[in-house]
């Protein structure tokens, strides 16, 4: 699979505007975006921290994977994005090599971006996020 | 604080050779550095992806930092790591802000770099590291 890079890493917050504050005063960092999916249940933002993307990710409701993610494990590191050009293909790979994806067909993911999730237990516990980003 | 950008993010691991295999295959990952510790009773290597840097770390044995975060939460993200010019000026910075560094002076990280870390309790539950890179 073709990586580019890192698109973001995501840290899970239980205070999004807090947590945005201390990242402002603590290392400069700046929004780059703020987004709200119903769907999913969160409240986001991403920061620009220098030269790179840092999500934070907040639960509109306790029952949503990012409520219930908060409530087993407290607030943290939640997922790694990795950039690719072609979500599909990518989909389409590691599905071949026997990954569990989470989602099987691409899904709009924060700022409008195409993403498929790849499940903790294909990558030795670490929540992944295939992402195209546009432009 | 000055901060570049995100240095690398790391995934605490059960079997570093396993999962160095892992991010060949999936995301075609190549080994920067490979580098072990007696002192913090790890070995870690720094893969690049695509333009950026992920960190696999493993414990040598279970009675260290990394052995006790993945006998309580299994592998997975473990920490980030901020890059900065100066570490000392950054953790002067960090202290007068009442953030809680676990590092009071900077000392040798992987790969001979100055770090830092930044406890939880500070960064929302995240693992942070001020790292200044060599070159």
């Amino acid at each position: 699979m073709n990586v580019r890079g890192v698109h973001h890493v995501a840290m899970a917050v239980e205070d999004l505007s807090e947590a945005i504050e201390t990242y402002k005063r603590l290392f400069g960092a700046t929004v780059e975006l703020r987004d709200r999916s119903e769907r999913d249940g969160i409240e986001a933002v991403y920061l620009r921290v220098g030269g790179e993307r840092v999500e934070l990710v907040s639960a509109l409701e306790p029952d949503t994977p990012v409520g219930r993610f908060l409530a087993k494990r407290g607030p943290g590191m939640h997922h790694v994005a990795f950039e690719v050009e072609d979500v599909a293909a990518a989909i389409g790979e590691l599905t071949a090599d026997g990954v569990e994806v989470i989602d099987s067909v691409p899904r709009e993911g924060l700022g409008g971006h195409e993403v498929s999730f790849v499940h903790p237990d294909s990558l030795h516990g670490v929540l992944a996020e295939v992402v195209a980003a546009r432009g």
